[in-house]
């Protein structure tokens, strides 16, 4: 009846690709990309992060031995190239958020562990490089196709993936026998805050802004 | 009377270093940039899609063992600078493109081989790969720039390329005893879209744009 | 009564990296970041350019073995996002400015150094290294946050690192038992013209740009 953890992971990070290819192409969509420039920025959002990730921890880049990634980020750009008014319907639109929000929350969690279980730069390295496998691909393809990085965004978008990170690194540091728990929490923290920015349009609060 | 392959190479290795260094030059002149800013884009247009490719192959980058680059890249740059006006001269302009074409044609399938000889994510890492070594350079030459990457313009320059990253990384892959025949068909054929694209200003077809 | 010169180093490093978020909170203020972004790009400032030498050398990242940078870094760019009025205050930023300078000297020659004793491309690859080391983490934070890049400035900021680092360079590769005088003349060169640069807004020459 329940798919087993891994499985579930699986499934997530095929439609969590999949979301990324499609924010690519519709940030390509602004610009009237060509069907190349789409297909190469599906894959630099789904990808790049955690290759900036691999680089940084020196070791092999993961897609390099796990090619599915790319070949579901080349295939969904392709599909949002064709069928790009589809994409841009609202429904569609915020189903691929949530989607983008569930991966983002593992893609981080991931990200975190792999940094975690090399000793990178305990407990620091794991925080930044989590955030770096979750949000690295997106700020990539603003950089490439020239426009405001979300960095510059009042989207609560990288904040969350960063408490959800400081949360999962901690444990693992200081409490490993909690690791499991905590993935949960922070990803379920993670989800929730995107839930408000999403649904409720919460933004950063003017506060924590200069 | 004829050179061999390998002086070929050679000669045709270092006339695309000068075209990359003069592309940065004429890029660099939009921006009455300074002399030591057109030196660090030449050197980054000539030898930053390699590097990228052997960062992300996790081997030594390419030109700290073969520093020619490097100094052809300064030197080109140099003389660009002093006789910037030279270069802008539309028959001057005109055969750097068709060397940068020459270039991008013999460095995409460089890249391409040297991903595929060590078996990196075959058989789509190396037209990867390929792309990034021919075209690298001038996407991160634009972004720093700060004007429209070449991935955003409707010139048909990385889709040759492209093209023939294809064409070479499957031959290599299925049916290697053609790849000397396959480069060379690669190479012809992306030689022959950038002279539709220079000489007929062929561009990217409407139906391939979203 | 005189701190050794491993001390000042220290010293230098740590007051470097301050001066570098200081300048990413300066830069964030112009476009209103909040708080995350803020500490990201201090941290991508002070810890950019040694980070990108590192990946380009094939080594562990600096920062994995010595997290103090971070957290000097981070706390820096908190201290500077709550006192941001502070920053901006005339005597401060001029301050702020010839810290920058200090750092930016030291860093480069450390980068140099660094990059030639693994022999690195010699002669021109440590050149290359240091300058990176030194000014790359200021143009990463300038691409993110989509402001003219420091290279497309007409400050003599990039110009004095890369004099002095290609004087340090050829002395440690052609007359190595010079270098420690070296260094001092090296650093001492960049704090001259980066104080020409700040105190009587000498800009890069005419002739020397495009």
């Amino acid at each position: 009846m329940f798919a087993t953890t891994s499985e579930l992971i699986s499934i997530i990070s095929i439609l969590g690709t999949v979301a990324f290819a499609f924010s690519a192409v519709l940030a390509a969509s602004e610009k009237h990309s060509d069907i190349l420039t789409v297909v190469v920025l599906g894959i630099v959002t789904a990808v790049g992060g955690g290759t900036t990730r691999d680089v940084l921890l020196g070791v092999p880049v993961f897609w390099s031995e796990e090619l599915s990634y790319i070949w579901i980020a080349i295939a969904s750009s392709i599909f949002g190239f064709v069928c790009v008014s589809f994409l841009k319907k609202h429904w569609v639109n915020t189903i691929n958020l949530y989607v983008d929000a569930v991966a983002i929350a593992m893609f981080s969690i991931q990200g975190t562990q792999k940094a975690w279980s090399l000793g990178f730069g305990l407990p620091i390295g794991p925080i930044i490089l989590g955030v770096i496998t979750a949000v690295g691909g997106g700020v990539i393809r603003d950089v490439l196709i020239q426009r405001p990085t979300l960095l510059l965004s009042k989207e609560l978008y990288a904040i969350p993936v960063t408490i959800g990170c400081i949360l999962y690194s901690a444990t693992l540091v200081y409490v490993p026998q909690l690791s499991d728990i905590s993935a949960v929490i922070a990803i379920a923290l993670v989800l929730y805050i995107r839930y408000l920015a999403i649904r409720k349009k919460v933004q950063v609060p003017k506060w924590a802004s200069l």
